[in-house]
């Protein structure tokens, strides 16, 4: 994925949007060294229909002196050169880092001698920067600058562009705050929030984590700086967003509408919202505040109780990319956008830092094995954008307007390509969000189980955790421990073996495995037993005591399938089930099952109560597929994949024959309404597939949420 | 209402939008009077952000010298005086002759001495006339000005209006044509075929049928009338809609991408798109051409098969007004616009006359009785112009932009008014859909049953058929047949009592009486029986023979209540069910029911296969509502109606309380999703009131499908 990212990146995908990342920092460049960005006076640039998005007249022939693309072109770079990082950290690779390195000097060569960084004010006119926070994603393109230089640093230990990052961090901390002749402002679109955070641990230096905190708590405050600015520019130059008294929250969007300590629904663009909240949960950890660790609490309830999908979506609505209001869950008109659901394994790792509780583990994997999964085809080479947990092809092929949203195969890549970048950096950083260690260095928690190895310093000793676990096919699995420093972040320290150590390991009790009552299943292995207490809190086991080389823990949770139904709130999902066999929420295609899929009806009765009815079933998905289009969009390479499918006892209600709309007027036909009989059906058995796993073999129906009988 | 809407005509119903009708007539009158019409190149109106409606930038003071509104806005006038044609006719008003007169008087000043007609065109510069057919609605508003001018004509016996059109008419004919120097173009948006047809039929002047069949014939020929006008456009004035690649049937919004020959597929803007079908009907009954009448046939049949809501609803989405593809009927977002159900009701009465088969008087009443009656409050003073199946406040409330097409209670006026005055000039004319008379004039068709009485020549003899009748509430009536001319066009010839005819009285018998089945049900009173014949044919009853004066006809046509089920390819009604009772289509409201209605399950096994678990009572209808707003909007007056509710066996899904947004975090709360079990239930009886009663109470919920189970 990485290296198909850079060839987008430098506008090389045929059939692709270009991206213009990397042209923009070009132009940047080449303007620095030609100082030509002094005194140059601000021109937007020439937008297309689309938008905030600046297209060449001709794009065979881009002008090289100009900015293309959105305000937070960027940021393509930022994230993939944050994926790059992690991915060095485990896999060495020369060419990779190489280039990497090249394209590390053209950004840093289009930075201002201030330390400035956005090639959309450097190359269409300074003397504009941070006079539309709101709209425009300065201080978003810090934050993600941050954290893409940070995990350079700590994959290579190359401090360019960290440095880098730190030069525009610090020009934007001596241009904002409350203090006279600063900007009282804030991110229009948040990152900066945690990214600072991320920043301040790893230089060590406080004034990061105060501008986080600033950012944090100035956002909302009265008199609205967003508002204070839409006025400012339609006094300047005649046009801008006026709010108006039919709007009760016009800056609800931007999480703008009042300090984040009144704040407990989840509103606005759900990507903003929920990396606001990331950061919000940060600053609330470190500086213990109760009112900010009370409003991360009451935003993650509302989201988690009335906001959620079933595969860990969030952002229910197309209109804002937003957050819908609460138990609007539409299934075929969702949202859902990938970047939504990264953004809640952001805020549910920090919530895990904050206290573990394993319902935010439960969510966090929900919204990885499912929505951010299905954000890439199986061969990682095209995208969704949005994630509807109900598609029908015939929407796109009579272009429905409801739904031109709704793509039913994924794209090559995005004009607004947020989504493609943003998962290849979490893929490659998910062992972040499987390990935490406690504040005071004696607890290593287990979030989610994933075969691989973590080192760390555990009660002052390296240690090494090696996993191998099944997930998320079976819930078997094994964590060994080694005293050593093999894969610890300090590899100075060298080995210790022999040694002991008195400390905690902490496992998540899945949800999906009984909670608590799963306890039983997670054995620590032979004699070591007798030297380590259990103690269950808040859906983790602690395991404490004297661990030595070698110890292991064995874990082999049940993984039964769950048939789940919905709050009867939410509107659509009445009379529906859908299922779920440990992380993997499972889904109906058409491919397997013919389409028209209101048409399958769960038998309810047939599953039972205990879902003993329902097989599942090993099996290799075939992935592959011919594109739709002369782009190639849709099409996947033929990649097998092991995974895990259900048969479950249904009926399909017998469809008649449909009337051709050129039969003679007086053919047989099939009428549109009848009296009400109990329909005709024959027993069949349904076969779901993992959601993210949909749309690897053509277009077909989807559905999540199956009729139910 | 007629008095109501010639306020609105003037811009004085407070609260409600303007409409500039009769501002832009006296405007064009105006300059007219001071020829400075002549060489006035043209301006475009200033238009809003709303789109094609050009609003004065101070409300209170508009200039008047220009035009305000929508291209089309001449036609709110036609509409209206159409309307006071039509009841006139029956109750005569000399105050509401007199205004209507002025009126006319205002209207006619503005005509241009070559009989040119519209004022958009007129106020704002000729040069440009008919060079946008396709947006630009001057050949709908000939239309409706000659629809208009026939209803009063008809109803006073004053010509001047109706000569007025005329003029324009024989403008419209010299202008257009496939003869050299002519323009072979067409209405944007149809209505002129039928209004033509009209205009023959009452003037006897051949040339108005000429115009109308061709106007049906050369839509969608090649090369494309539109596309040619869309190109030279463009190549004239730089912009224009250009057809392109991606949209293959570009033309289909106005049913002039081919022939109409060609189409069996209803498509694009549904109001437009069946006002056509209705104009070729006409045409194809007038000409026999077997083509035309497959046609029209085959659009039918698409129609109600696969693109007819139960409420006799059609236009399925709000994008372009337009009918959806098949089987796409979705019951929120549904648009099926008041007009377009008219429209629907216009083109049955055309098909009725080419061929009586009881489906076409069937869909008829559904949509006069549902959707169009929908459309207008109970005090005929607040309109619908969307009629949604299904509707949730919330939307409203959230502002949730799906729903922005969806209002929750009736407004006063549009800015874009079509159907406010069309639902007044149908409902004034409602009886020329209850019968009509064959060509011959032998037979006399009853189509719908409504207590009144119709005066016509049968077989040569002047009669007036009196009709009692119980519908919609009850199946029981009585037409007996008078020898008299007191209510016939012909005043002339005097009363001819004692006479006697040898001629065919015709009743329909409705799908939701049994069908032909029904015909037990209706018999010739007493000894007259003996000299009837009876013969059923395509679902009517013909009744033949010597009719004499005070001949009887009674009727008893069961009126039981029916569980409907839809076609299973319609995705969102699986596993929902409606009910009708005769030809009234049932709702469930919040008033009655309790919002939430996705709980309210119907009970279909106590329902019983016959409904006989279900209880039809008559009742009181109280309507009376305070408005949402401080433009009283959704306002109703305190009415009582006498009407039919349905007493449902349901069931109701168990709701658990709504957790708090700002209770604490910890704070017991109501899962989103849990293991499915068979829901908790407690029996209730549903009540339903008509469709066309729902929103008379204010805002609540609204649902015609109902979960059953």
């Amino acid at each position: 994925m990485i290296p198909y990212q850079w060839r987008a990146l430098n506008d090389q995908v045929p059939g692709a949007d270009a991206s213009y990342c990397m042209h923009n920092f070009k132009a940047a460049a080449a303007q620095n060294a030609s100082k030509a960005t002094q005194g140059k006076r601000f021109v937007p640039p020439t937008y297309t229909f689309r938008g905030f998005n600046a297209l060449p007249e001709d794009p065979a022939h881009p002008d090289p002196d100009k900015f293309y693309g959105f305000v937070f072109q960027d940021t393509d770079f930022s994230k993939w050169i944050e994926a790059v990082g992690y991915s060095l950290a485990h896999h060495p690779d020369a060419e990779l880092e190489a280039t990497a390195d090249d394209a590390i000097d053209i950004v840093c060569a289009a930075q201002l001698d201030n330390g400035y960084l956005d090639t959309y004010y450097i190359l269409n006119g300074m003397d504009r920067h941070f006079t539309n926070l709101k709209d425009h994603h300065e201080l978003y393109c810090l934050g993600h600058l941050i954290e893409g230089a940070v995990a350079y640093y700590q994959g290579t230990g190359k401090s360019k562009l960290l440095k880098a990052a730190c030069r525009f961090a610090d020009y934007v901390a001596c241009r904002f705050g409350t203090e006279e002749g600063k900007l009282d402002g804030y991110p229009g679109h948040e990152i900066a929030e945690m990214a600072l955070v991320k920043l301040a641990e790893v230089t060590g230096e406080k004034k990061y984590f105060d501008l986080a905190v600033y950012f944090v708590r100035q956002r909302g405050q009265e008199p609205l700086y967003f508002e204070r600015e839409d006025r400012a520019r339609v006094a300047a130059e005649g046009w801008g967003y006026q709010p108006n008294a039919n709007d009760p929250k016009p800056y609800a969007y931007y999480q703008a509408h009042e300090p984040v300590i009144n704040q407990h629904e989840a509103v606005g663009h759900a990507v903003r919202a929920v990396y606001f909240y990331a950061g919000v949960a940060d600053v609330a950890r470190l500086t213990d505040d109760p009112d900010l660790l009370s409003a991360v609490r009451k935003l993650w309830r509302n989201i988690v109780d009335k906001k959620l999908y079933i595969t860990g979506g969030i952002g229910a609505t197309r209109h804002g990319e937003a957050f819908s209001y609460d138990y609007d869950l539409p299934n075929d008109l969702a949202y859902s956008e990938t970047c939504a659901a990264i953004a809640l394994a952001f805020f549910a790792r920090r919530m895990l830092e904050i206290e573990p509780k394993s319902e935010y583990g439960d969510v966090m994997e929900t919204a990885l094995y499912n929505t951010v999964l299905s954000g890439m085809a199986l061969d990682g080479k095209s995208f969704f954008y949005v994630n509807p947990l109900e598609v029908r092809p015939e929407t796109a092929h009579h272009r429905d307007e409801n739904f031109s949203h709704v793509k039913t195969v994924r794209q090559k890549w995005f004009g607004c390509a947020c989504c493609p970048p943003n998962i290849a950096r979490l893929v490659e950083s998910v062992q972040e969000y499987a390990y935490t260690l406690a504040d005071d260095g004696n607890t290593l928690f287990t979030h989610l189980y994933m075969s691989g190895s973590v080192g760390c310093e555990l009660a002052g000793v390296p240690v090494t955790l090696s996993m191998e676990a099944g997930l998320p096919w079976s819930g078997a699995g094994r964590a060994a421990l080694h005293f050593s420093s093999e894969s610890c972040d300090k590899p100075e320290q060298g080995r210790i073996a022999g040694d002991a150590a008195t400390a905690t390991l902490a496992f998540r009790l899945p949800a999906w495995a009984g909670g608590e009552e799963a306890a039983a299943a997670v054995k620590v292995d032979g004699e070591a037993a007798n030297r380590i207490t259990r103690e269950i809190h808040e859906g983790y086991l602690y395991l404490t005591g004297e661990w030595r080389d070698g110890d292991a823990v064995v874990f082999d949770f049940p993984m039964p399938v769950h048939m789940v139904a919905t709050n009867p709130r939410v509107c659509e999902n009445v009379g529906k089930v859908a299922f779920v066999r440990g992380p993997i929420t499972f889904a109906a295609e058409g491919h397997d099952n013919g389409d028209l899929l209101q048409n399958l009806v769960v038998d309810t009765t047939a599953v039972g109560a205990d879902c003993s009815g329902v097989k599942a079933v090993p099996f290799d998905f075939v992935a592959g597929a011919k594109g739709v289009d002369e782009r190639g969009t849709g099409e996947v390479e033929a990649v097998t994949r092991p995974m895990v499918k259900l048969e479950v006892p249904a009926l399909r209600v017998a469809v008649e024959r449909e009337t051709a709309d050129d039969a003679p007027a007086d053919a047989p036909r099939t009428p549109l309404y009848s009296a009400y009989k109990p329909a005709a059906v024959t027993s069949v058995t349904a076969t779901l597939i993992p959601y993210f796993a949909w749309a690897n073999r053509g277009e077909s129906e989807m559905r999540v949420w199956l009729n139910a009988r």
